[in-house]
């Protein structure tokens, strides 16, 4: 009667989606503030009041037929100039607005590339630990997602078992840093390698393989961590921009594409572009959103609750006797759970109400999520409970 | 190294667009006022002011994470209780917000129901003349579109042809009234001998024909139509509503589907249409949107320019000579060509500077649509030429 695949991908809940179901549930039991939810990557610094002025303002200047009528496919022609501008002078590039297509937000993006690259028996490499939809995704474009497993000492690439991993069939490679779950940010020397060996196989196999580079977390770097910007580094990069957590606009689907003239192919890649996000039916990316994100251009975005959140989690872990690679960027943190079974770690977690997200779920078994973009207080008062965890498992 | 179909869908351009671009090309040359443009749907009424207000207050007044948070995938459970309440108290339904999904416009919401319920071998059944994304978006979710001829006397339907392409592997039934290209409305007893032939097909068949009823012109309806609201005559309709052309809001993509309780199978069909919303990356319907929509739930739409247009035109193109269906709806005119060949008359038109589209594209060959949702003046400057054109044919 329904498409079968789609009832299950419509009801079949995510790990991360009971977890926070069950939280809701315990807080109405025991009161909101004896919940630790860690289990969503929900943005909690609330969107800068420049962006709040901006929307008003076009609202109360702009004729409405300029602000809500369609925009062509690829976006408002101004807004991409304005926003290609603005990454040039950021990394030295020399985009145009033609070079962007306006995407709702970053799984738009990315799945729009997806569908538009995926020919029968095209393979994605993912570097685990990946966040979860990008199976999903894939798969649902006819594509494979292959999983590089994790080099855990740092998160950044086991270089020799991504080697191994490549084929002739091997179509794109995602790179997603910061790092959603590990919150590690592939460093320039990771970048440069990937890049080599990536072109190496590109004269083998004598056809593109393509980075798409999702990055939603771009802004969200620490003190001494950048972010490179991969088409500095490899050709035949897509890059997949969001303005979900950068300026806390999730629910407004907000985003682009970045497609270089020097990338292989590029004028049919825009092309497939154009026809994957129509036959994925957006039509154009919401048109208010596309002027305000191009009248914020180059504005900051305010990680320091993040930042301080960041910090007082790793501290407090690493003084409960925990191991963890410290957060680079992002908001979560990937610590070593305190037994093999990541999933039993979790469920002994939530007798102290402590909601974490088992490794497993992002390809990484024997590890745990915490989010921590969460109120600093919930924190602190955390603190004291993953302490007595970890003792429990000294005992 | 691209998706062959996807770089096709993105790059060959529809009859509309090549139209529309050599009105934008003309018009340089010979100026914007010379040029006749009746080629694009765009709503030219401006977005009502009690929109932009609703928009702005909650932009000043609510938390910004309340507005620009995500919402759960079906949408802002308030927001699906007021859209709920406001559609019972018009239609006599007794819908719940739970009977709502929140969908980014109308083409979302029919490709959405389409992936939802397309299984393999599934046939989508169309009237002539027709919307030409239906094709596309059936098609691209492995679907077969299958087309009643036009009942060009007054587009209401062919029953005896409609019921010659019933069979077993009929899924649903688009119905699309008020009508783009035709403006026609279909009459209560046109969507009573529907239902009445498709309960009986289900009962032969021994499964269910879905009704996806695609209605973004709803509330462009003339003096003495009433637009049937399908529900309340045929029990497995899904309604695929949008905000584009009530309030002209077609850049930000908002609009809902409403699955029935009564609907056989409706939990089944609610779970699918979830997870074809994930797969086509419609994480949610803009937020900002889904709040303004429910604070302006219930308000008129001012239609006043669309009967005004429709008119004027209507009454030129009869003076003129023309056959032509009186537009109900929508803001489309559906004039018999003055020629068999739709193409070649079309061309004939240009010479005028009227740009008008072939029936062809509409499944209804032998005659051509004028979309009236453009300047007034325009409209009365372009009679005198229509009636050339019309003199031409009659040498």
């Amino acid at each position: 009667m329904v498409s079968k695949k789609m009832y299950e991908l419509g009801t079949k809940k995510s790990t991360i989606r009971t977890i926070f179901e069950f939280g809701r549930k315990r807080a109405a039991e025991v009161g909101e503030e004896n919940i630790y939810d860690f289990s969503l990557g929900n943005p909690n610094v609330p969107t800068p009041e420049f962006v709040k002025q901006a929307a008003i303002d076009i609202l109360q200047t702009m004729p409405p037929e300029a602000v809500h009528g369609y925009t062509i496919a690829p976006g408002n022609p101004q807004v991409r100039e304005t926003l290609a501008r603005s990454i040039n002078d950021r990394f030295g590039t020399h985009f145009a607005g033609k070079n962007l297509f306006m995407t709702a937000g970053a799984a738009a993006a990315i799945t729009i590339c997806f569908k538009a690259l995926c020919e029968e028996g095209d393979e994605f490499i993912a570097f685990a630990p990946f966040f979860p939809e990008y199976r999903c995704f894939v798969e649902s474009v006819g594509g494979k997602l292959v999983v590089v497993p994790a080099r855990v000492e740092d998160f950044q690439i086991d270089f020799a078992a991504f080697e191994a991993l490549l084929t002739p069939h091997t179509k794109a490679v995602i790179v997603n840093s910061p790092n959603n779950p590990s919150g590690a940010i592939y460093s320039e020397e990771t970048i440069e390698e990937l890049a080599a060996i990536l072109r190496r196989k590109e004269a083998e196999y004598g056809h593109p393989i393509y980075i798409i580079s999702d990055e939603p977390y771009r802004e969200i770097a620490y003190e001494g961590n950048t972010v490179p910007y991969i088409p500095c580094y490899y050709r035949d990069t897509l890059v997949c921009y969001s303005y979900s957590k950068s300026f806390s606009l999730p629910g407004e689907r907000i985003g682009y594409i970045v497609v270089p003239d020097e990338l292989e192919g590029a004028a049919e890649v825009y092309g497939a572009i154009a026809g994957a996000a129509r036959v994925l039916t957006h039509v154009n990316a919401p048109s208010l959103w596309q002027l305000v994100v191009a009248r914020c251009a180059g504005k900051p975005s305010d990680i320091s609750t993040y930042r301080k959140n960041g910090q007082l989690l790793y501290d407090g872990l690493i003084e409960a006797g925990f191991t963890c690679v410290k957060p680079q960027g992002a908001f979560y943190l990937f610590p070593k759970a305190l037994e093999d079974d990541d999933y039993a770690f979790c469920e002994r977690a939530k007798k102290y109400d402590l909601l974490l997200v088992p490794g497993t779920d992002f390809g990484c078994p024997g590890y745990f999520r915490a989010a921590y973009c969460i109120k600093t207080e919930t924190i602190e008062r955390s603190l004291p409970l993953f302490k007595k965890l970890a003792e429990e498992y000294r005992k």
